[in-house]
């Protein structure tokens, strides 16, 4: 649907320069749009490119502004102006309601007369499936789980028994929700079951990326806060806890029972041992591996620099040295000191 | 199902303190458990809540019911005790055997009676389904492959053609057995698929977490022993063999031909390269790469500490001057040597 | 179906010692092949059991033909010949093409009438599936996007919207391609969604393994070049390009925009950071992370070695103090300097 840009503009509370009743229906980058494209600009690194673009408005900063004479709205923050803008520009119809005639719902379900059931959905008995939410294909909504207002569940989605899922949110495809957190016990060598019996309870908003796995509590509930986001490929155990708004990247593992807080940010293949506690606010940079709790904001980081092999591994036989070398460098501190007396 | 507490602790071997015709028909944590419900305590980081436990009574070792007196169960191991008494209390029915008529079941495979196949399941041609099997919606059954006595796949489940799954086995939603191990000739610089002919073999008694892999052997089987435990989004690649009661916790990747031992604990985000041996009861903690054979039982582990990203980086920059400090510690204990002299 | 060896030695350009009549149905090991198969020698370490093999041929180079007075193909590249091969020796008749009655094709589809679309399967609006392609059972075929001709997708496979497989390509249970971006913008500490209106462009003769998963580009694409071979487990993040026969072992990650070469080996397990180019021919080893671009073709690590756990501690501990270090080492070879005045 076409928009003029002084209409976006207002949208993102955004000031046009040159003419606002330009339409624009698409977005693109600033090197590939093209008539009918409204772009952006976010990172400095691209702003050489403005003097070439072809879009037909583009969104920048006040210092983005000045290096640009085309059609444009000024933000402050171009980046989440483009997200909003971007958002009504791609919009689409909702499915329209109704259960696909290759679906299998059991009769004691409850399904809201505007959720749209794709071909080849199960859901089980005692499930409940708000309105205008959306499970695609191959989905499974087990017995007594719960899918809020207005979530879309893409396609071949697992949710297990008796999880509930809040309003919003969006699932990709893989996603298994409610799998049994891996609790064993050791009768004389052999492993015996931890019948995992908590649910896993999501809030509003949240958005899971493909192939991601969220265990069931042991006894109390798996929770994810309002306004999580996580990426994909992620594992998050039984009895974990994260936080409102917090994002974590792709291939991150979080063990049992650790509680993660508000506003982090994990990158990926962050590991994160079980039974501890990360405070608001804090930052995990990529393949960390978190030993302990972290109770003060900031940035946390662990891992080697990576070199070419040969170098690399000249290095990496004297990491067990380490200890020994600083035995050494102890011992010729003595030895020196003892010879300037 | 309700138990007296003098019924369970016969199942576990425990003695009764207090009124051993208190009947509970669930499970608590110490903090969390109400009426009728029964509660444990085998980490003694917890026994303070044994005070204001409201549980109607408490599965505890010697040590733990000094601090308490109300009703309880006295055993050497609580927490395998808990495991026993919980599968007991959730305990629930077989499903009745059959098949949904949104399954498609090829007519030379064959399912045992008491075996539950569920909607959008499909078996392909010469499967064999054992009894007491339960095939979750949408459970894929490749050719001639079999699935034994007492297991449940619980959804979108895929075992390729050709592997074999012994009894009672517990696989999660997502996992994929029998996938075509990572074989690739080159061909002057193109690829060329090494056709993957061996199959999956997994003993009796093994879980498979959400999203696991599991491939095939090149030529000879991949085979997972008796009592095997495996997390989520594990990859197991071909011709691995995994010894019996070995664990695995989530995101670890095992690759081509590795041999793993008997009861081994890997922890989460450990590589294992390919082509080695790992003895029996071997530990490996989490994210460490294994490089080389483990000969000797034991613990082992590489990585590097979690710091504050600034001091971190110090520190991670100087490990590409290791080897260089190394040898600079050398030449300083000559020269202070020659000097002594 | 058996073939003679002489027939075999045409096919890989080899020369047969022996009787070149002997026929040949399948493969094996050179320790578990028996009558009617033919095995290789490509690693030297097996060499000693050329002595023993009840192989009925054995295809190895002249270093290895020297040890061998049985049958044998005599090649340049044993693993390669192998290859063929057992491709050869393990080809099945194609799926006949038709739509099983269980699938649910979209009437605005296209299905080529060689294809074969499996139970269970969904093929939603616009797409277009070439001819000789095989949908396995449960695969999800997304709007408007193309299967090419000849592709296989085993099962569970899910392809969203819009995007582009070619020919040839061989598809794992549980692979998603096409999953949205992890594209956020903040707006005060909520997470604003990016809209994710890029596409998966794939090239031919791919083969991605079970439940990798491959985002859609943020408004660009993320682009898979012809003859890529990407193993279990995966992640492939948006708009990433992946350069011709570049081959990725399980469990690695690729953060937004990164973009890798040609003719790349990257090991299991390794991160590779956003916004970074790869040139071609580069490896990287297992649990490696690339932090920054890699201009020149070579192999590249970073990590620790795996240690006893007792001794890596210690060293472990002392990686903290690793800048100390560096810095008393250089005030020692002052102090020793100033004294050899």
């Amino acid at each position: 649907m076409s928009r003029s840009i002084g209409e976006l503009a207002e949208l993102v509370g955004g000031i046009v320069r040159g003419d606002s009743s330009v339409r624009v229906d698409g977005v693109g980058t600033l090197e590939g749009a093209g008539e009918g494209q409204i772009s952006f600009l976010a990172n400095p690194r691209y702003r050489r490119q403005l003097a070439s673009t072809r879009a037909a408005a583009v969104i920048l900063d006040e210092a983005g502004a000045e290096d640009y004479g085309g059609n444009a709205i000024v933000v402050a923050d171009p980046y989440l102006a483009y997200a909003k803008i971007a958002a009504v520009l791609s919009a689409r119809e909702r499915h329209p309601g109704g259960i696909h005639p290759h679906a299998s719902v059991n009769s004691a379900a409850e399904i809201h007369s505007s959720a749209c059931v794709g071909p080849h959905v199960v859901v089980e008995e005692g499930a409940v499936v708000g309105a205008d939410v959306y499970l695609g294909p191959g989905c499974v909504i087990g017995a007594n789980s719960v899918i809020g207002r207005g979530s879309t569940l893409v396609a071949n989605v697992t949710i297990n028994e008796g999880c509930e899922l809040g309003e919003r949110a969006l699932i990709h495809p893989g996603v298994v929700i409610g799998s049994d957190g891996f609790g064993l016990a050791n009768d004389h060598g052999r492993w015996i079951k931890v019948p995992q019996l908590g649910r896993v309870v999501i809030g509003n908003d949240v958005e899971i990326g493909a192939n991601t796995t969220i265990d069931r509590g042991a006894i109390d509930d798996t929770v994810i806060g309002d306004g999580v986001k996580l990426d994909n490929l992620i594992q998050v155990a039984h009895n974990v806890h994260i936080g409102e708004n917090t994002a974590i990247a792709a291939c991150t593992g979080i063990a049992g029972s650790a509680r993660i807080g508000r506003n982090c940010a994990i990158a990926g293949g962050v590991g994160i041992l079980g039974h501890l506690e990360i405070t608001d606010g804090v930052t995990v940079t990529a393949m960390s591996l978190v030993t302990r709790s972290i109770t003060r904001p900031g940035v946390y980081s662990s891992g080697t620099p990576l070199e070419e092999n040969r170098r690399w591994h000249r290095n990496y036989a004297r990491f067990k040295q380490l200890d020994d070398m600083a035995r050494r460098i102890r011992e010729l501190e003595k030895l020196v000191a003892e010879k300037s007396k």
